[in-house]
């Protein structure tokens, strides 16, 4: 089959598109998927950088194309385990099943289905742990991936591939922030509103009724409003002269930084706060005063409970949710696609088509 | 009646005791309780002293016979208002109701009760809202005192006064705690667990089924173990060299300070962490990776709901915990408890006992 191979940590020469590999074969509780299409997402590229190494510490752009010179490959996955290479990477996959493994039934061949990239399978099930598709596993940068069928849910929708393929990884990330602070019709601020999981979000707080106050570079603003967000505010700006302390119900950020006591002072007393990334940088200054005696909770935002990604599903099939796909590029033009992704000059999302075989 | 006013903010010398004090009336949904005993605690004498002020940083102990010279009257209560003067302090109240005003059942007369100190009536329930008890309305430091009938519960125990009227302020913070962190029968630290809110925490704690690790001074350990504690570690201990990271399912925490990074890192994938104060210090360094890549949960806990204080005195009634009366005081010898207090020497409550009237 097609497919584009991961030899190594580094940049993009370190991924081959090989027109000879073997078809995988669905083991039991497993489905074989005949891929679709497939997004483009920063963890696959931290991923191929090693950039989830503790020995590096610079921003993924500084790497993007290139890799780093002190990656550990000891450690540079996202779970913190060694890969094994040749990895196939692509954690968003969009598909159809062609075949079941045993103790699957095999009426759910021909199944439309999106696989939940955060995998708990293969961890027992055990809470706080998973593998990330296209990580710790074979991936959807390929014409066939194998994933577990319980994890492979089924959608009914009129969506394209291309539209499908943006939502597990994004999506869920955001969704399962929504999800730990119970995010219901209040006001929330979303810092990084026009990346991929930022945008989701404001799309995801919409659907829960709330009031967006979304936080962006001021040349995307009209794109995070056309996205759904009440208010967009340059992310340089004074957010307590703009919008007062205590003003927030919720904040959920993906950005941290040396702004972010500033996020804790706008909410209001048992105000809730979700973290899943710190792209502006991760160490902070807390006031433990201002933690305790407004009865704030803090929540950090990484693994996710079975019912994020089964709502997803719902959101799609009864319509609540819409993502927005950029621009698409062919399997083997990935290069191209990562380049472009690392320019973040896109708002929305960038997806591979894969060649179909004849089946 | 016999009562101690407080004149105004400052030393010991602001508390006056009287004998011709008139006795209060309870207005409508209010109770008159003839009071039996009276704990002391931290937020008394820090309101004394105006410590809650913004203008005052130093550490109670700093100011607590004499007063501090930089108060400033109008933010110098625990909620940040004004207070009115003279003040009957005493946010423990333990007595029997002997009067009620309109729209209580006079079938509640005779009752044994405890107040709850957070009160939720004055500020009609709103959330993260509530008066204490000697704060913002007059206390326990007389030989009567008016309550809100809804937020005086009847207690049917073996215990003395001085051991029911340990229980309202320290208990219920510690419980607070433990209640909005959901602990279970797992594994956790208390920080300065030989204060009155700690030992309370240890006590509650074990009642969970919780395994308690207790941090205190090591002059205390015995006195720790004694309360419940399964271990006890010497405050400047290197935790992580004690306990391994990610050894702990949960952190209490009453002290803050510089260790407080080091809280965060002994707990496991998905811990949850309570504060209710920061006795070592409020400013702290939060790595903002540590807290979403190990879904953490920081929760701050001054608020109450309305089911903490209704389980403490169901866990009374059962005989589930036991407070410790280290020392009783008679009411005009308050200034002495309060040293006693200050002085830090006791491991459990110090109590005033409250001189009868002739019925």
């Amino acid at each position: 089959m097609h497919a584009v191979l991961l030899k190594g940590h580094g940049g993009l020469d370190q991924l081959e598109y090989r027109t000879d590999v073997a078809v995988p074969q669905p083991g039991p509780n497993e489905v074989l998927i005949q891929v679709a299409a497939a997004g483009i997402n920063n963890t696959d590229i931290n991923t191929r950088l090693g950039w989830y190494s503790k020995s590096v510490d610079q921003a993924t752009n500084v790497g993007g194309a290139t890799g780093f010179d002190d990656v550990n490959d000891d450690d540079a996955s996202w779970s913190g385990r060694a890969l094994t290479f040749p990895l196939i990477q692509g954690a968003d996959c969009c598909g159809h099943i062609v075949a079941v493994g045993s103790d699957v039934d095999p009426a759910r061949i021909g199944e439309r289905v999106l696989v939940r990239n955060m995998l708990r399978s293969y961890v027992d099930y055990r809470p706080y742990e998973c593998w990330t598709l296209g990580s710790e596993c074979n991936g959807s940068f390929a014409q066939f991936a194998v994933a577990p069928a319980r994890e492979t849910h089924r959608v009914a929708c009129d969506w394209s591939d291309e539209e499908l393929a943006s939502i597990p990884c994004a999506y869920s990330t955001a969704e399962n922030m929504l999800h730990r602070i119970g995010l219901g019709a209040e006001t929330v601020l979303i810092t990084g509103a026009s990346g991929g999981v930022g945008s989701a979000a404001v799309q995801l707080a919409k659907r829960r009724g709330a009031t967006v106050i979304a936080l962006c570079s001021a040349a995307k603003a009209d794109e995070v409003l056309a996205c759904g967000a009440d208010r967009v505010i340059d992310r340089n700006a004074d957010l307590i002269a703009e919008l007062g302390k205590g003003a927030l119900d919720a904040v959920v950020d993906l950005v941290g930084g040396e702004q972010w006591p500033v996020f804790l002072e706008l909410l209001r007393r048992g105000g809730r706060y979700a973290i899943a990334g710190a792209i502006a940088g991760p160490i902070a200054e807390i006031d433990l005063r201002t933690l305790y005696l407004k009865d704030l909770t803090l929540a950090g935002c990484t693994f996710q409970k079975d019912e994020v990604f089964a709502n997803l599903i719902a959101y799609i099939e009864a319509g609540e949710i819409r993502p927005q796909v950029a621009k698409t590029f062919p399997l083997h033009e990935i290069a191209q696609a990562q380049e472009a992704f690392i320019s973040k000059q896109h708002m929305g999302k960038l997806v591979l088509t894969i060649p179909q075989v004849e089946q």
